[in-house]
């Protein structure tokens, strides 16, 4: 890889090569890939870039840490709609608004670009077979991606995750193990079995290559923009993997002269579930967290990848902003009957933070806004019915129609 | 509307100006839109398309009855993927397959292409209101994509609707009314409320527009294959609009000189319904079947759009072939492990028939086939569980897991 340098630990410094199987550094901090940005402006232009038919993620090999003869993946990731909200936008109070329906991936979620970077890497490890332990839109986007190139996954699961959820790994084929006990003994057990038959490790805060894929977003972003940046990114924050990558694609971009203004990033967490958020509001290390909210791809209490996040909030001048479960859900439904965008709870996050930002006061009324959206709602069918609302539930009679309209003020015409 | 010269009735030959509310013949057929494919062979060429940066359905505005003032519609219907599988073609014994998975629209199915043609046409007509009756795919996208385009949406659903089904328009700001009654009254009362308020009417069957809005799908096919057609088109058929408009699509690229070979179409129903497909091998008129399948999307036992549907096949020297409820979950397991794509039960109906008809022996070993999937399977996860199988559920013990996926078949390595 010509265009990557090494791989550097976040906490201690040390720098390793930048082999394809990398996973933590030996003092247990988190690697980050480090890049030649003067070979990449050598070869990589904005005008070169607007003439490429690629519509993927993959479209930014320059600033990926893949091999030139490693393949694209073979679903395409990426290139997700970018919609100007005009109407949004006023509600809240901006400027100008845009939401990144990232929804719109192959497996319905953000963690599909990681999911690819994962299986690139692989295939360079010469591995045929990618493992990890999760129940969430890390799973379903890695046995969606592995499936599609030919290869092999293993799926920790504890045993009470949801059965929709474990279903739609199994018509992916992955091959899933529900772990009687809870999620470290699942997590423990993937370890050992990743350790003893060298599968390929897909986890997000071990493997330093997944928030590179994750980073793509950004990149997208700033094309779409025309390298125009917001004054701010909002965005869902979990483990805080997510967010980290969002940093560095626009980092890399401003490195290599591509744009020529970092947004701020809005950290939205559950008032439930905050332990980032918390750290930058007191100023303080962060600390586990009960996990009390029904966003559940966000309701991480220890964050694995606190370290990258907390930087990435704290150099970009961020906001850390918590919202309650009603507001997740009525960020939601506005995204919903404003913009025709279905998110699901964790996935809509970052605009509720937005949202309550606003309503603080906190966001200039001249701002500009990017709200990135990480998951579809079809995936948790449970809390949107929860959100929705009932429907009017009536005889077939139109009068009865406009009478029971009224009492809700729907003007029937 | 320059390349559009009328709308003709497909039963009795009527003909009707094209205006933009167009529904059936006053005899009760339906309307097919015309096109002058002289003026539209004078403003479209290979070479102009290939320069065009839109990747939506609007990118083919020449041959959509749109006005030019028209906008596109907010959402990003269409351009879904197109992906090549030498591994399914393989294990089908035919020499290329190519899957086109169109649940990778905005609300996750190909209803989205006809959806946001009902929007622009509502435009066209200063309507502000569209309705229609339906639990479905067809509720489901009109709500989302009339929401992006700040339209107000009515939607008459029976009361049996799923709970899940129902949330996702409540989401999307539906006025959803829950009828009542079963679906024959849901449909009249919606009629009579149309009928009242002049609101826009999104039918499929009454308005002709909505399939040429579909007709899209086989544009990309087209334009995504180079423009040499596959031998085969397999999809998935209920009422008969979709495969009515798929036919449609491709005729126009024919009659505008764009593709030299029209494929034949397979069309793929549920042995449990498949009035249509019974009408082809009987070669007599159709009748109405009763709806025991669980692909509830292509669970028509009355379709309205016979006459076009019925003609697409006959003209294509089409293949019917009708595929059991295990048969068609078989197909889901089979694109989401070979391919990566994850289909709802209708959505993969298409390529069941594809494989049943391989099996029988009536495609050529050298025949190329590109398979519609119609619809993403998050939107069904009930049968997706039904389909998937049990997941290994054990004790956190490697040498058990070993000994546990051995008795299955699998060597762990």
């Amino acid at each position: 890889m010509r265009n990557v340098t090494y791989a550097k630990c976040v906490r201690c410094g040390k720098i390793y090569e930048a082999t394809p199987d990398l996973t933590n550094c030996e003092c247990g901090g988190i690697l980050d890939i480090v890049y030649d940005y003067d070979y990449i402006k050598s070869v990589l232009t904005k005008e070169k870039l607007s003439q490429r038919a690629s519509r993927s993620m993959w479209r930014y090999r320059e600033l990926l840490p893949v091999e030139e003869t490693t393949e694209d993946t073979p679903l395409r990731v990426g290139w997700t709609p970018l919609y100007e909200e005009p109407q949004l936008a006023k509600m809240l109070g901006i400027r100008k608004l845009w939401v990144k329906d990232d929804g719109q991936n192959p497996t319905a979620s953000l963690k599909d670009r990681a999911s690819a970077m994962a299986v690139a890497k692989a295939r360079e490890a010469g591995a045929k077979t990618i493992a990890c332990s999760s129940t969430g839109n890390a799973a379903s986007s890695l046995a969606g991606n592995a499936a599609a190139a030919g290869m092999q996954t293993y799926i920790f699961v504890p045993e009470r995750a949801p059965k929709g959820k474990v279903a739609q790994l199994m018509i992916f084929g992955a091959h899933v193990i529900s772990v009687k006990g809870n999620y470290e003994e699942t997590f423990k057990m993937s370890a050992a079995a990743i350790e003893k038959y060298g599968w390929y490790n897909r986890n997000a805060a071990i493997n330093p290559y997944l928030s590179e894929g994750k980073k793509t977003v950004s990149l997208e972003i700033a094309e779409q923009l025309g390298w125009e940046m917001p004054d701010y990114l909002a965005i869902s924050v979990g483990d805080g993997c997510t967010i980290a990558g969002v940093w560095k694609g626009l980092k890399d971009l401003y490195a290599i002269g591509f744009i020529h203004k970092l947004p701020r990033l809005i950290s939205g967490q559950s008032t439930g579930c905050c332990p980032l958020n918390r750290a930058i509001q007191t100023g303080e290390d962060w600390y586990p967290m009960e996990e009390n909210t029904l966003a559940d791809s966000i309701a991480v209490g220890v964050p694995r990848n606190a370290d990258k996040a907390l930087m990435a909030i704290r150099e970009s001048n961020g906001l850390a902003i918590n919202v309650t479960d009603e507001e997740i859900l009525a960020a939601q439904r506005l995204l919903g009957r404003t913009c025709g965008v279905f998110g699901e709870p964790a996935g809509v996050t970052g605009m509720a933070a937005l949202k309550k930002a606003c309503e603080m006061g906190l966001i200039e009324q001249e701002a500009t806004v990017v709200s990135v959206v990480t998951g579809n709602g079809l995936k948790d069918v449970a809390n949107a019915i929860r959100s929705a609302g009932e429907p009017l539930h009536i005889e077939p009679d139109l009068d009865l129609m406009v009478e029971e309209f009224g009492k809700r003020g729907v003007r029937v015409e």
